[in-house]
């Protein structure tokens, strides 16, 4: 149990769903949370500027520590909780590299989804340029037919290989954002197959975002992808 | 020595010194190394793309495993190298926290320093606004101003606190380039003191951007930060 932890975190929010990813694969159920709302700003509310002092989400306590950014609170949450529920850094060399890498390529491709699907809501409607959105969608199509082809030569199942690491635990939330909002499972067998595998891993299910379950239909804005 | 480590780097490149720092502070000096040139292009040889498919710098291998994302590369050669150098994770928890942390809050600061440097670099001339820049002006002085407050506040000379970690080595970099970019020392003393005792650190010193020692001038992109 882990009544010493505190997660206040946002529904739908792939930062926020990787550390609570993480929590249950420590066996670290049983922390104090609060699902607050985008929606009426809530992550600029007093009670998360005392933990985020940049009024985000995930807000993470451990006792009197603090850390909020996400890939952080995964590693730190690994790092302190080594021998605990799954072990999410692998010891042998090459999957330990593949995942390092594919973590921090998992920021890139976030920011990817990110640029398509927020465009319009980042950017000022005086500011915007189909010339702009078109080029993201392109940068979005090549970055996404890279993991697809990273999932057609990777030997097993995980996104560094035969076990789950922090690859996983890091990325997932952005794919499974990425099929939500319309990217097409037939055109990317692959990342459609680890996206639909994965479901139900317990540490996944467990944490799936509530929204995304009481409202199944999708978003379109990467139907084109 | 580090006869099975082969890294290509671009001078002046904050992901490709975060690298080289991690290389020196493991004591890992004598690796293959290529300095390329970003005017030629040379990111985007086949030499790079070898390595790196997205052809990008750093592209760094060991042996046969391939790790070009430089956080990655950081924590996978602390990690494959524990006991070798210096130790760049804390044990204490505080300061691991804090560590973790401050690494992933640098990317924030990172991108919004390369949003003002890099703006028309990045921005093709018709989709340029003034008002765009000026929004990326003011978010990158809001962010500079809460890294002179943490530094303030911090108990010891390091991101971190006490010891130099991979905090250090993965945001001083992009301390360094905002400098170099024309960030004010007087107006931001805390930084520009960490900034400046950091210089002599020998992996820090052996690693200077040969083309800043060429040539001292600094740009002033970040002036009016």
């Amino acid at each position: 149990m882990a009544k010493d932890m505190t997660l206040l975190w946002g529904a739908g929010s792939p930062p926020c769903w990787r550390v609570m990813i993480a929590l249950e694969e420590k066996n670290l159920q049983g922390y104090n949370q609060k699902l607050l709302s985008f929606e009426k700003m809530e992550q600029k509310s007093q009670e998360v500027l005392n933990i985020n002092p940049r009024g985000q989400l995930p807000a993470f306590k451990h006792g009197n520590v603090v850390v909020n950014e996400s890939y952080g609170a995964c590693m730190y949450l690994e790092n302190q909780f080594k021998d605990q529920g799954n072990k999410l850094i692998p010891d042998c060399q090459t999957e330990q590299a593949l995942m390092y890498q594919r973590m921090f390529e998992g920021q890139t491709l976030f920011q990817k989804i990110a640029d398509v699907a927020f465009y319009n809501w980042k950017v000022p409607e005086g500011e915007r340029h189909d010339s702009a959105l078109k080029r993201n969608t392109e940068a979005l199509t090549t970055e996404i037919k890279l993991w697809e082809g990273y999932l057609q030569k990777t030997p097993g199942s995980f996104l560094a290989g035969k076990s789950f690491t922090l690859a996983d635990v890091t990325v997932y939330p952005g794919i499974a954002f990425a099929f939500r909002f319309g990217l097409c499972e037939k055109r990317y067998p692959k990342l459609a197959a680890y996206y639909n595998s994965l479901k139900e891993r317990p540490s996944i299910k467990a944490t799936w975002p509530p929204n995304w379950l009481e409202n199944p239909q999708t978003q379109d804005a990467l139907k084109n992808i």
